[in-house]
């Protein structure tokens, strides 16, 4: 870590706070993570590297008794900023008082894996940020090191994915395709495409065993698209009671994502 | 419904608005559920009854078109908002414009199933609406009636909660319960009790069977507390790959009841 810490400028402040907005997040390439987690995992990313820090007065003094600040390296900036103006960069209700300002990176289909050798998961749309940042966290619990996005989706650089992704955002790909971009992938790679739907589909189990596939996870309100759905090789339902219309997208994909890492 | 709708006061309106507090839900016993769906599953619902209506005129022309109109008794008064008046009744980024109040309902130990014949849930603290309305959502997904809730927890009836149940909240008795009372209730019905812990417990798939049995599932930070933790007969983990710290509680809750509900 830099032995000396700067003061946020009043103009790099500004700077800092348009990149609450997509469109400025694209154009300088950079996005914000918040809290020590993310701080942490950004460090430790080879995908999403840390560009710079910005915190408050008693997070710079955590900061320096951690041994995190050890593996700061002397390049990266340092700056402190008071509450207001953290308050102002942040997305969270109650911010932490530390932001990672990192380096977004796009991935494209050419990013996708050679020979997988396991499930992939394909996001056919979704809205919720929270929901997003969700099924990456659970899709890196099981293992998974690419999400494929349709592009139509909630910005996956967006302060409320990061936040619901725990930190694992920084360990996965997410790699924007578009729907008919995935379907050439699948045939090339004779990898069955398994679409979700509410109901009419087979049970998780069966298909249980790591088997390399693609599943296609559908939109909150729209699920998966029609064009999707009648290319799909299978579907797959979590058969319920029926007390409610439909599980929340990231309970269905914990469900389904946990049963396809079952070994057999 | 009612032929006539109102216009809604000032003074009723700043009445509703209060509710968006937990302080004034409990004076006034009513709480605020947002949507078409919410109002439909309210007035399906035997636990927590809807009391009036509250719209604007693009939503109070629509339910007139709808079948759900010749089900809302004439007994319950529907009042029309305007825009502005709705949004400060809201506790939604974006409105939907219809709002059904309804009566809060406080369940307690007494309303604990006699013979509970599958698995039942202790929530044993949860601070994210979010993540509270989502385990709702699923349980009620998987047949779940009752959910047992540490007293600590974030308000049951907070909109947020409401929304992320999507309706499945109407379904369900809250029930808010000690950890004390909890065991005791577990000894006297011989209910084995089974802890979430991150590793170390059993694999989700031992507990299949749809056996009654208690799941403490903990706090997203604090996990289950140390007492329970010591008075659980197992613990139950989800094996994962390392690359994140720990899932989503919801996620976690998800998998874990689908496969306490699999027939053995």
């Amino acid at each position: 870590m830099k032995s000396s810490i700067e003061q946020l400028s009043k103009s790099k402040c500004k700077y800092l706070k348009a990149l609450r907005h997509k469109k400025y997040r694209r154009r300088e390439n950079l996005f914000i993570a918040e809290g020590m987690n993310a701080l942490e995992a950004s460090l430790r990313s080879s995908l999403y590297p840390l560009v710079e820090v910005v915190l408050n007065g008693r997070q710079a003094e955590i900061l320096r008794g951690c041994p995190l600040a050890a593996r700061l390296p002397e390049t990266i900036p340092v700056m402190e900023a008071s509450d207001r103006d953290i308050a102002s960069l942040s997305t969270e209700e109650t911010p932490q008082g530390i932001l990672a300002v990192c380096r977004m990176r796009f991935f494209d289909s050419s990013d996708l894996p050679i020979r997988p050798n396991g499930p992939l998961l394909y996001i056919d749309g979704v809205s919720d940020p929270g929901n997003l940042g969700t099924v990456i966290r659970t899709a890196a619990w099981f293992g998974l090191t690419e999400i494929l996005l349709a592009p139509e989706s909630v910005d996956p650089f967006n302060g409320k994915v990061l936040r619901a992704s725990a930190g694992s955002f920084f360990t996965v790909k997410i790699i924007p395709i578009e729907q008919a971009e995935l379907k050439a992938f699948a045939a090339h790679k004779r990898l069955p495409m398994i679409a979700t739907a509410p109901t009419g589909g087979n049970a998780p189990s069966s298909l249980r065993g790591n088997k390399p596939s693609i599943l296609i996870l559908g939109h909150e309100v729209a699920g998966v698209t029609a064009d999707l759905l009648a290319s799909a090789d299978s579907l797959v339902s979590i058969p319920g009671s029926g007390a409610v219309e439909s599980l929340n997208l990231a309970a269905a994909a914990s469900i389904i994502l946990y049963e396809m890492t079952q070994s057999g």
